[in-house]
């Protein structure tokens, strides 16, 4: 058995300098540097063995979404990510558990240039809490506060895939040639880092839906004292997503299963092409499902009639 | 039962603007304003069930020890906290219980002028994280790295009393007239802030002893590559310590219970009684318990003689 101290040194600790950090891990504390003129961004997430992920979720796949929650949080303020802190609360010390739960969440930290600067490991039942901090230049967040009456409602990429991978990960894939590429879309999600910084200057508001479009929009709709209206067909569906469940199925998953990592932004129209094109170079897609008018609340309309979500996002402790 | 949202904004969610604070709990993140010219300091630490605390403990003392032992990494450190993140994980949402745990956390971060930015509420097993944020004018942050040979070897307060408090809390008290204020050093532990922040400028290094005198000063002497050498029986204890046990016993406290949340400083022999007067303006005794000299690891000796402390800190997968 390792102890506490060698065993953060020896899966969670890289050498050489980091940018923006002073002293790293091994003191008290951290020592880091935020640029003049930024302001820091931070925020918190946590998963729980069985609540967040199944029993045989693989450590690599754990790793990845601690921290992959983390930075689509980042990713709606339009923030750069700097550096995070790990909370590791763990039955046992097991070397290959350790070994690929650091794989997954120091590769995904590498590839957005964040570093660990704290940890504390605890025995206890299996629970990640990962708090990420980056920065915006003064003035520049995306906030859920800042659209106005008029702007259009976007979202990126496809909506639902998370949904029915987490089905495929309960359920097994029987051999479906779908299921791989949705098995990915929830074990490994893409936080959209490269997006909100694009969409600095451009968007008015924006938040993540990772809880389900159907209870985040409403969020985004009453912070900034605004009715939205969301024509639900026009929701983004990935062609495999379609092809492995009927449409109410797949309707639900893109509404409400969550887990998808997406970002909703309200952008005036004037702004659309050029955050449409940047977009583009970003091999992501926008789609148009709505807009944003005086009022309260949110109207879902499907192929122009009345429509009621039967989902209404994940409550954590519903 | 509550939703999550509610929970948050019923017992966390304080109204009217706070000290550098663009934007708070409510949004994807938080928007911070660390002050021209200093640096970030931040650190992590987790209290899980049954691990940190006995069943019987008060929901008031688990608020209030979560947050305390963050504040201590940030004395440790000379930096002035700020802001803090919260991760509670807990098997149902009980309004009495969160109302103690709630007021025991914001009461603490309400003393040290500590917002609280962000949160994430899940249901689980019990586990408590929090993330600290503050910060220290650039350059001036006490570090484990910083002594010098000569620098004499100093703890704050007392030592070895949370260790009695915990048995105390383990076996009841039996109407010892010295067990409340034991239990209450255990209990609610008073970070040394005001300590940290007299400190900087004066001490050379610093840590927080939280594990243990035994387990920790090893680490400083090691970052600062020295040798320590320190007189067991110079360790500072309170009259209500030494009256409840037997001076092996409480020596055994002293050296390794661990969680009195003071501070080992090294401080140069020509700034010590500037740093006492100090102290003694915040109420707080600074005992001088030996002193660094070239070389490695640490010699104790007792009354003269040869020494080995029975206990090595807490190892938090021991």
């Amino acid at each position: 058995m390792v102890n506490e101290f060698e065993l953060i040194r020896r899966y969670f600790v890289r050498d050489g300098r980091q940018a923006g950090v002073a002293l790293g891990i091994g003191d008290d504390a951290a020592l880091l540097e935020v640029p003049p003129g930024a302001q820091l961004v931070a925020a918190v997430d946590t998963v729980v063995a069985e609540r967040h992920f199944l029993p045989w979720t693989s450590a690599r796949s754990i790793g990845h979404r601690a921290l992959a929650t983390n930075l689509s949080d980042l990713a709606a303020m339009g923030a750069t990510p700097a550096w995070a802190t790990l909370a590791l609360t763990l039955p046992r010390a097991e070397g290959a558990w350790l070994e690929q739960f650091a794989a997954g969440f120091m590769q995904l930290a590498a590839a957005h240039g964040v570093s660990l600067v704290g940890g504390d490991t605890t025995a206890g039942p299996l629970t990640v809490s990962v708090q990420i901090m980056g920065w915006v230049p003064r003035g520049t967040a995306l906030r859920r506060d800042g659209a106005h009456a008029g702007d259009l409602l976007v979202v990126s990429g496809t909506l639902g895939d998370a949904g029915a991978g987490l089905r495929f990960a309960r359920e097994g894939s029987a051999d479906n040639p779908d299921a791989d590429w949705l098995l990915a879309r929830y074990d490994f999600p893409e936080p959209r880092i490269a997006l909100g910084l694009a969409a600095r200057g451009l968007a008015s508001a924006a938040m993540d839906i990772s809880d389900g479009l159907a209870g985040d929009l409403p969020k985004l709709a009453a912070a900034s004292r605004l009715r939205a209206l969301v024509a639900v067909e026009k929701l983004p569906q990935s062609a495999a997503l379609r092809a492995v469940a009927p449409p109410d199925q797949t309707r639900d998953w893109s509404l409400g299963a969550g887990d998808d990592y997406e970002l909703l932004l309200a952008v005036p129209p004037a702004k659309i092409h050029e955050l449409q094109d940047k977009a583009l170079q970003l091999n992501l897609t926008l789609t148009i499902i709505g807009e944003l008018t005086a009022g309260a609340g949110v109207q879902w309309t499907l192929n122009g009639g009345d429509f009621a979500p039967r989902v209404t996002g994940f409550d954590h402790f519903g």
